[in-house]
C-alpha cells in the first residue's frame, strides 16, 4: 500500500508578506519577501497592507479598518523591519491607531489608520462603478518584466494597460481600468484590498509614455466594504480604476476607486506621488 | 484739532484660531475661539489648519505643505489646547511630520503632514474645473443660524446651498460647487487652504433632506499649490466643490476640490464622515 502524504503547503506569498512577529506591547517584527519587490525596494502597496496587518494583529483591536493613511518617509531596505502599532484612542465605535515602520534606527514609514464597529443604517451609493465588459471577456495582460509584485495579480486591463513607454506623443489623461485578482487566488480581504488599491503603474508613465524615477510619497485609502462584503466578493477580481489628477513641480496625485463585481464600492483611495523630470 | 488715532487693530479670525505658543521642543500651545465654533466643538476645517501651523511654525520645517491628514479621535472641548508636532523624518526635498493635539490626557486629533521642496518640472492638468459663472455673478449667500463659523466665510454657490431640511424626498446625488473666501478677505495661504477644503455642510444632510448627527472622523488634503500661486490667487474667492461618493453602514466618503480662479487646482480632499442614522 502506498502511503500518500500532503506535502506542508507553503503559504499564499500576500499571507507570507503579511505575517507578524509580535515583539511586545504595541511592537511587531516583520521582513519583505522577494515576490512583492518592486523595482527598488518592495511594493508600496504590501507595505501599506503589513501597516494595517500590525493593528489587525493587536490585542486591543476593536472593529473593522475604515481609514488608512501611509507617509512613505524613506525608502525600505530588503529584510527586517518592526512595526510600532498603538491605538492613541479608543472610543465606543471607533478606534484610532498611530502606526510606524522601522528599520534599524531609521523612520522609514509613518501611518494611521482608523478601525469602527459598523451597523446597518440608511445607505446608498453616489458615484457609480464605470460599465466595463465583465472580467471573463477581458484578457489577462502579460506582466512587465522586471516588476516583480506584478506577477502577484491577475490583471484584465480594460483601458490604459501597460504603457508603451517611448511610443511618442504625451496623452491627454491617465485613467486605467482593470479587473485584477491575487494570484494565487485568495479570498478579499482589507489588506489584500489596501494592497490594490495601490496595483497602478505610475500615471505619469502613462501621460508621458516616458519613464522617470517616481515615488509614492503619501496614500489614503477609505475602506467602504465590511468583512462580511469582502468575504462575499471572495477570490473574484475585482475593478480597480485610476486616473492623475495634477501633475506639478514634482508631484502629482492619483485617485482610485475598487469596485466589487456587483457595483458596490469596496474602496477609495488618494494618492500624491513623486516624479523626476 | 482733532488728534485722530487709530485703533490697535484685531488680528484676523483666521490668524487668531492659528496663533501657537512654543511650549518647548515639539510643543506649541493654542486654543479654540469663539468665532470658528460648530454646532459641537470647533469647525473641523479650523482644526486641521491649526495642526498644519504647527509644523509651519516649527524651526525645523523644510520647504512648503504638500499633504495633510487630520484624524479626529475624540471631540475638542472649547479652551486651551496643546499640539505635539515632530518631525519623522527629514529627506532632501520632503519631510514627514508626527503630529496630535491633546486636551488634558486626551489624544483629540492625531495628524500628518508632508512637507515639500517645490521644483519647476513637466507639469499637466488633468481633472478640470467645472464649467461655472463667475463669483461675481453668484449671489452671496446667507449663513445658516447656529452654524458660527459658516460667518467667517464669504459663499456664494453655484449648485447645492444650504439645504432644505424636511424638504421632502432624498436627493439622487449630494453636490456643491460654490465660490468662497474668508471674511474679512485674507490672502489665501495653505492652513486657510486647508481649512477651505473642509468647508461643506455634511453630504448626508442634501442626499436625505433631514439632519442627523455627524463627525468627520479623517480627512486627507493633498496642496497642490505652491506658496507663490497661493500669494497670486490672493483674496479673490475660490471654487470648492464637493459630493458624496458612497454611504453605507454610518460612515459615508466625501471627495472634494478647491480650485483657483485661473482655473488651476489648489487641493484635493477625500474625508470619511461618521453618521447617525
Amino acid at each position: 500500500m502506498t502511503e500518500t502524504r500532503s506535502l506542508p503547503s507553503a503559504p499564499h506569498p500576500l499571507d507570507a508578506a503579511l505575517a507578524l512577529d509580535p515583539l511586545g506591547e504595541h511592537r511587531f517584527g516583520g521582513r519583505t519577501t522577494a515576490p512583492w519587490a518592486n523595482m527598488v525596494g518592495p511594493f508600496g502597496g504590501i507595505t501599506a497592507a503589513v501597516l494595517l496587518q500590525a493593528a489587525l494583529d493587536h490585542p486591543a483591536r476593536l472593529g473593522d479598518p475604515l481609514a488608512l493613511t501611509v507617509n512613505f518617509a524613506g525608502p525600505v531596505a530588503d529584510g527586517a523591519f518592526e512595526i510600532d502599532a498603538r491605538p492613541a484612542r479608543t472610543n465606543r465605535a471607533t478606534q484610532h491607531w498611530s502606526l510606524s515602520l522601522h528599520q534599524g534606527d531609521h523612520v522609514v514609514s509613518t501611518a494611521s489608520a482608523v478601525f469602527a464597529v459598523r451597523r446597518d443604517t440608511w445607505a446608498a451609493p453616489e458615484l457609480t462603478m464605470p460599465e466595463v465588459p465583465p472580467a471573463a471577456e477581458v484578457a489577462v495582460a502579460t506582466p512587465r518584466a522586471g516588476i516583480e509584485w506584478a506577477n502577484r495579480y491577475e490583471m484584465r486591463f480594460v483601458e490604459g494597460g501597460w504603457p508603451d513607454l517611448d511610443a511618442g506623443d504625451e496623452l491627454p489623461h491617465s485613467r486605467t481600468a482593470m479587473w485584477i485578482r491575487d494570484l494565487p487566488e485568495r479570498p478579499l480581504d482589507a489588506p489584500a484590498l489596501a494592497a490594490i488599491s495601490d496595483a497602478f503603474y505610475p500615471r505619469v508613465f502613462r501621460r508621458r509614455r516616458r519613464f522617470t524615477p517616481i515615488g509614492t510619497v503619501s496614500i489614503t485609502t477609505l475602506i467602504h466594504a465590511d468583512p462580511r462584503a469582502l468575504a462575499a466578493q471572495g477570490a473574484r477580481p475585482v475593478l480597480a480604476c485610476a486616473r492623475g489628477v495634477r501633475f506639478s513641480q514634482g508631484f502629482f496625485e492619483q485617485r482610485a476607486e475598487v469596485w466589487g463585481d456587483d457595483g458596490t464600492l469596496l474602496a477609495s483611495s488618494i494618492q500624491i506621488v513623486y516624479y523626476r523630470d
